[in-house]
């Protein structure tokens, strides 16, 4: 009996086709930034991906590198399977979660005395958190980490608003917040907590060596027992009429002093 | 004939109550930051106020200030008025955009030597220029510089994300963005154009006396024309491994350096 032959090339997506997920977690990955970044990290489980013509040309080499056959589709098809008015650029990857990381390796991964950590206190929008990723990546940071009950499940918004950093920056899910810090203590990481009503500024705060910022939601701000674990409570100083920032512009400027060459 | 007496009290709503917007350019304002900010600002018209008990106990008296009659609505009856999810907190505000600002006017308001403007090249997206007027505010600029058919519409989500800053900070609307920078050249504003390919890092480019910023869309990056008109172009130093910022956060981490002490 002749086997059939597995389909390799792209294949024209049939009319109302609208999968199930692959597993309760899975989600859709969407637009070409968040796309070509989960095809380039191995540790991304990609099981269908959509794209259009113009996409495919785009994208056509990473897929094939993937062993990934795209689902050829028209932008309305895609936008069906994706939140209303969701900006998908032609492509939309089905994706599992990544894999867990131990917060201890991934600090081993980088160099020790330019290590420069992100710690998210609870902050539960996919947008802030998105953006912090980004500004992350940009800043080289060795890990963000967030609290696995408390943060963003991942998402097509998570994804989309880190502009590819969720598959680039080192996310590191903790159960407990204040744990995690203690042990960043004992690697010697120096930890300050970001706070509107800090003991120094965020420049006087800056340590020669390893650092981890601490950021609370907004309105409510960090807990006391995640500052408590802090060794420095550091303000960014502002001098206009508002209380605050947006959670994401203060962790860029934390990054951006943090990073900044003396 | 006796005249019917005018209610000044607290309003029940009516069932099904739901009027046509008071202007075609009226919208939703709502959130407790963004409703105590418009109604302290003697600028901003406001036609209509729907309150819960709730928010009441916290608006009540600036309201009596600015002679509004609210209406008590039940939160359900108040999220029929707004787009889906929008979090408002009990209130909603009927507004009418401010009227227009002369820039020569806010600039001469402010301090010179010691003024910083943003000027926004085409950023469309409400959620970033509402990030950025929050920042705007934060810093103390003394106006954000907006394209009119290029910028989004006074709405619900620019002052949601801007947290109140929409009536804090002067917003100005020109018609030609190269010729404001042309404008603010004649004031003696430096004109510094924040791009990934500057010639400098923004700490290099800022000048000892006032201050222009300015931004471009994301992706798109500054227009030539724009470009042209500034005195330096300027880059962030970040050493990671992505391209850009989020917009609102290369915003704030430009209005922290320019009016950081040296």
């Amino acid at each position: 009996m002749a086997t059939k032959k597995r389909k390799t090339g792209p294949i024209r997506e049939g009319r109302n086709e609208r999968p199930a997920p692959a597993s309760a977690s899975s989600f859709w990955l969407y637009g070409l930034h968040s796309a070509r970044a989960a095809l380039g990290n191995p540790r991304r489980k990609i099981r269908r991906a959509l794209v259009t013509d113009r996409a495919q040309i785009e994208l056509g080499q990473i897929l094939v590198r993937r062993g990934i056959a795209p689902t050829m589709a028209a932008p309305d098809s895609i936008s069906r399977m994706l939140p209303p008015g969701a900006v998908h650029q032609g492509v939309a990857l089905l994706c599992e979660p990544l894999p867990p990381l131990d917060l201890e390796d991934v600090l081993a991964g980088a160099k020790p005395g330019q290590r420069l950590v992100a710690v998210l206190d609870q902050v539960t929008d996919p947008h802030n958190e998105g953006a912090i990723l980004r500004s992350a990546a940009a800043f080289g940071l060795a890990a963000v980490i967030v609290q696995d009950r408390h943060a963003p499940p991942e998402s097509g918004v998570l994804a989309k608003a880190a502009s590819g950093a969720l598959d680039i920056v080192p996310r590191v899910s903790v159960v407990n917040i204040a744990r995690a810090l203690e042990e960043l203590g004992r690697f010697g990481f120096w930890r300050i907590a970001l706070a509107g009503d800090g003991d120094s500024t965020l420049r006087e705060a800056a340590p020669p060596g390893d650092a981890a910022v601490v950021l609370g939601a907004e309105g409510v701000g960090l807990r006391r027992l995640v500052r408590e674990r802090c060794d420095i409570s550091a303000s960014i100083p502002m001098g206009g009429d508002m209380e605050s920032l947006n959670v994401s512009n203060a962790a860029a400027i934390a990054f951006y002093e943090l990073r900044r060459k003396p």
